[in-house]
């Protein structure tokens, strides 16, 4: 898949007892940068001030070097985001920074909350004022609200009302708190560089600021960081482990490690499984950069065919498209990449992606290949068909936007003009990851559902917050 | 006084059942372009849906007609400030947008509480989660979490706790809200236009949409705007009129209407006042544009002597001066005023300024009118020495960069090297008013203030929000 | 008139030998806004480089610290226009650089050349490649292809061609120079400050950077200023003065000295004189801000009748109009002015203005003064009525849009719906002034045109640069 | 190499009889992106008006929709470039559109003349006025200054003064023309899409207008496409062709057909070669995205180890770098790359990249794969050690800047901390291109120039226009 059909609902990154907590930050979001590309921020703090930078676009879009000069202080979180679409009120974009009775909190959250309709109805009955249309709020409101006494206890309190997918960084006081879901939809992982210490999202933004990474924020795990000690709370009553598949075949980075396990090994591998599978007559293997090429190399691999670089990405394409044609989104295919005539021209070619969406892309992906000269076209993914959308923090199309929820594969094959298609299934899927079906959520393909939204499609009526219409929850 | 030196604390605006609210509510707001030029937005309700449009800068630098194409509807507030300077999270921008049980509800305020921080503390203690350090969201936190049954009770009940200058227009339900606090610092008039009702700060922006002005929204007053229907509610016990003064000095555009006297002749007779008080054998009266004007020609016809325009604004100035000299204050002076020799040369002036807050314009006046040849400089204001802050809504120095609270009358002629220097009494002032003096606000002359802080100075422990710290409260 | 119908060709300035010429400049310029206000530019000369900041927009949305500091150098030329509707390629804003064989040019014209089309013409076919519309440019071509041996005398034999409205300075080599044409259609002055030479289109923009006028530069006068020597040519033969009459009507600053008179004394002598020429039975005079003000000051002095502020500026207005009404011009003027119904209300009311071009703005005052409620609108105006368009430099409609040019004064007062309506004559007009009528050019009144284009309508012909069409010649 | 330290000067298109030739030439000049990121510039003919836009920065920043409907008409040329820095008078950036005797004229040019030195100071010499520092100017003051009669004729007059690399595309009249230097330094060819002509620099952007590739602008050829029909003149001698070697080994997409051979097949070649002659004891093969992939996967073919993406680009990083460290290009390696450790922890790794300039990148992707576990790392260029400038349109950083240039490969190995380094000799890289010798140039390999720069170093004596020196010649 070479876009953003899918969109991750977010990164987050943390770092506390570091020299210069907003240029690590920036380093940790701008690597996180592949889970939300349409809102960054950063809030920074210094003795009992916070201090924000939020804006909408990318990382380097929105900071510059007087915008990290403007955030001192050795303790910091971040967060990248989809769902704003521009606008001058982007009231959704995190970090989240509020005053309640125990001071200046910040938050950021990755994730999505299948009982936030009825937890904000019920906080709202109490007074809350709520300024978004994030669940991050509906957080804050429950911990605001509280009884308890002290504020870890607030804390734990609105932690336990929360059912769905969350992964939380806070400050609050002079702690770091990160929290992970008792179910472990989303990855969270605890680093550290020389005395600071790093909560993010994935490996890769440890990696990139130079740090270790010491190991996962274990599911329906609290961690509080404060004065160099790290404290592990467990508010949670026990839940079975339901670690996000597709974080796998898609949304991670490839140099993370993600539950345990190494992601492009994981991608190679399903390329492996799928040439044992559904082997192809054919004389040369590509892929779908960037996220199809581990998966080709794979097939490569197995089959026995050569690897190629059959497509190859357009570096100087932006996110805006300005085709001359009608069918805009197979130019936007076209503008983001080419095909490698000399690599596919008279050949049968297998062309391996890692998902397919709507099929728009495919399709284009099709046709370029054949206009460059390719014999036939056999479309190999390495991922089962899509046929329900995600409630646990992935911004799927809607069912009936999703080509494989409304026909099947002998039609999808036609519709795409592909010469064979092939998808992985969820066995062979997850014996490419060596994981045990249970400890799953696959139910973007299963229809398998954890979790049930307590209301399902109730955001739909929050007022809109700005004239373009923020997106849904976090 | 040529600048703002003085800076008001904001202009609201509401309009309902208009054809097009966003383009009147733009017409209203910027007709009070002079109480508020750092920051401005608007509010529409098209259905059950609210919009918000708003950003740092003067009205037509955040509003093009695109931001009007995205604001539909038949409702609207608006709302113009100062003390935002700039930066990526002017978290304090207003109107306010919340959601409450009571749907989404917007709030555009005016004033200063005098109680804002007992209230703030308080209702934090209940776990309210604030996201600004405005008065205005104490308001809200207090709606939303009155234990009153209606929408309206709810109101009552919060209102009934302020304290202070306020002036507030809320878009509740279906609703236009109107409430001006039981004093009655600062003005608040309502108007119709065809079927469209229509409050705001003063009666110009009302005469700007060509609008009728109907009366003032009295002390104490809520009016409730619904269907069609006006409904006035009295909240408040009843509290001695202190009406500000310092309206009609300075504030309040000249061809307004306020508190039921016409500003600009007002004005005038301030300087006929001060003539006949304060005599100078003189050549020509000259006013500071624009504010010192009426009161010059005031000053000429009581005197006999001739009025001329012997100081000009420069056309060309923006808000930056870039002035090569050290004494830049001077400089800024110097760029937006210039003095017409043809006038002053060789001739003993007579010049005539609404107030001297700091000194440093008044000194550079002097300079300049010297240096264009006067003969002589005879300094006359039309207002008593300002020797306190407001704590009613104005943004006025600390009482230390005060020029007449550290210094006498002849000091500070010697200060700003004019030949005489003269300001009108307080008693001389409402003798030019026609009003009488317990109706009055005068605080800042007088340092009878009626109401005190409860905790003055709190405000300075709020954390920052953003790189560039907000401002005070509104 | 309230607004830019009539659009002055621009404003030059010049220093050399100053410690900080670019921010002088700036200065400068900025007390030139006035002529130009739709593009800006500075350039510096530095040793033997030359750098340049321009773009458009006025002055202080051009420039500001940062653009300032990139500007070093002792020397400095700078330039306000008309012209440019913004676009990318805003290929007509001045000043000029080019490189010829004397190296490095900077240039910067106010006036139109009568004979640019000609000269284009002619220099084109031998050989000159153009980059913009501007007359300017022809100049350089002129400049450049001359076979005469020293710069001087290029520059001489350039100048010699020009036919028309000229006032141009530059910088060449170690140079500052500045020349006016024979005819002195244009203001132009030469000033001191220290050991710094001044030029500039105005006496106010000396004054600006507080530095002393020394006198005129003479029609017909070339100046050249190097190593703080000033010399004096002669290029032309002797023509009949031809000063703008309209520079004191409307263009120039009001504290500005002008052909050696006193602008702001010479306005109200108009409207003195208007006074005797054309009373009124009325209660008080009124003038519309700011070019109409000093007339009716004299209006009301020479009539015995009361001057007051009866239409004031509304403050925040930007040059963006977003009027709901159809009649956008008329919407225009209400959001800038606004009637002050103290004033007004019941009386009888002379209002003056300096001119009427289109009669939309004239139209909009006397509606906005009825409704305001004044009981009669008597419209004075200080200058005779327009007929014809100016070839000389300023950017007039056309003659079919000049409401003059297409009816009598009964037909304009009832389009106007003025009570009675007068303008003075042009032998009133030169009497006020107290100039002999050789001297003057007062075409645009009087079709008397000193000299005529030589190929009336040539520029149409050019094609256009960049999407926003440039305007025509400087 | 993974980023800009080489940079080209540019890439040309042109189409005529086109429906929409903005949109066209948009999609033409994104494609070559990769040949200048700094500017970008599209004009259109229509009738006989040509319109321009362009400025400094991507092609997809330069433009959006708005400012293509801005740009009507059947014909256009467009640019990509480097060397504008951004400020506000990116004099330098093309196309540039000038009028001469034969009207409004479009130039937009990718090479670097030799001999532009004495050419500018000749054309001076006859009075040529020049705006920028660009050698494009220079053919177009010699096309201007033509004597011939023709247009055609003065073209050639003009073309036949050049030495030096040029590749030029122009619209003159209703002619859209095209000429490429005799040498044949850089590529230029030309397409057809129905009706419509193209010419472009590279093959792959007449594919991403879905075009079809005709065949090479011949070395020394002048195309003049008009009215359908095509013409092919021959203005020059034949001179020895010189096509750059380095267009294969880093500048060309893969996916081009260059100088008639196919570009990703020549760098798998390249990496085939390169394992034949310097083979290694390793475990995997890796490029370095993007550049130095095809030829990672030729090595692995060639040596019988696997190939893997043991570094992969960071999606979300822009072109300014916010690192920490004083290191900061190492820096900007590290947020623009990553080390998968997956594939090289434990492992013998060969890490290919297509050259080496400064050495910094190579020094940091060494040190990343260290860290990321790789026990032993070899590093081998597709291309022979750089160590001479290029004269002929690519802007290479000056000689001692060029590792290769100040040491020799055992001491670029110690300083690269690699475990052993080797580059493709010449004759090696010839051998993979399949080219004969003399048909190339070579000479920032060789030293073997085959034109000198008649004023080498003259440019430095050009005056700087605008704050931002503009770079140097295109």
């Amino acid at each position: 898949m070479s876009g953003p059909s899918l969109r991750h609902e977010c990164g987050v990154f943390g770092v506390i007892d570091d020299v210069d907590a907003a240029r690590t930050c920036f380093l940790g979001i701008q690597a996180l940068q592949h889970r939300g590309q349409e809102g960054a921020g950063i809030v920074t703090r210094e003795g009992d001030a916070l201090r924000v930078h939020k804006g909408p676009g990318r990382v380097h879009e929105v900071f510059d070097d007087g915008a990290l000069r403007g955030l001192p202080g050795s303790a910091a979180i971040g967060h990248v985001r989809y769902g704003t679409a521009g606008g001058s009120a982007p009231s959704n974009v995190q970090p989240f920074v509020v005053v309640t009775r125990d001071g200046p909190v910040a938050v950021a959250h990755n994730g999505n909350l299948t009982n936030a309709a009825v937890l904000r109805a019920e906080t709202e009955e109490r007074g809350a004022v709520y300024t978004s249309t994030s669940d991050t709020e509906v957080i804050l409101h429950l911990f605001a609200g509280s009884e308890q006494r002290t504020v870890i206890n607030r804390l734990v309190d609105a932690l336990r009302r929360l059912e769905g997918a969350f992964c939380v960084v806070m400050l609050i006081g002079q702690r770091l708190v990160a929290v992970r879901d008792p179910w472990g939809f989303r990855p969270l992982v605890v680093g550290r560089r020389g005395d600071a210490w790093i909560v993010a999202s994935e490996t890769a933004a440890i990696d990139a600021v130079r740090g270790e990474v010491v190991r996962e924020v274990e599911p329906g795990e609290l961690v509080v960081i404060e004065d160099g000690a790290v404290e592990s709370i467990r508010p949670f009553g026990r839940q079975p482990r339901k670690a996000c598949i597709f974080e796998y075949v898609y949304f991670a980075r490839p140099d993370s490690t993600l539950f345990g396990y190494d992601v492009y090994g994981a991608r190679v591998r399903m390329g492996e499984v799928l040439a044992r599978a559904f082997p192809a007559k054919a004389d040369v293997v590509v892929g779908v950069p960037s996220g199809g090429e581990p998966a080709a190399l794979g097939y490569a691999r197995a089959s026995g065919l050569p690897f190629a670089h059959g497509l190859v990405r357009n570096p100087g394409v932006g996110r805006t498209f300005l085709d001359p044609s009608a069918r805009s989104r197979e130019g936007g295919v076209r503008q983001k990449l080419a095909a490698v005539s000399g690599v596919v021209r008279g050949q049968r070619v297998v062309v391996v992606d890692d998902s397919i969406v709507r099929g728009t892309t495919s399709q284009a992906i099709v046709r370029m290949l054949r206009e460059a000269g390719a014999r036939e076209v056999h479309l190999r993914i390495s991922s089962p068909p899509m046929t329900g959308p995600c409630f646990y923090g992935i911004d799927t199309p809607d069912r009936d936007q999703l080509v494989a929820a409304r026909m099947d594969v002998p039609r999808i094959r036609a519709l795409l003009d592909a010469d064979s298609l092939a998808y992985l299934s969820v066995e062979l899927l997850r014996e490419a990851l060596g994981m045990a079906g249970p400890g799953t959520c696959d139910a973007c393909f299963t229809g398998d559902y954890p979790l049930q939204p307590a209301v399902p499609g109730a955001t739909a009526q929050v007022p809109l917050f700005g004239p373009a219409p923020g997106a849904g929850a976090e």
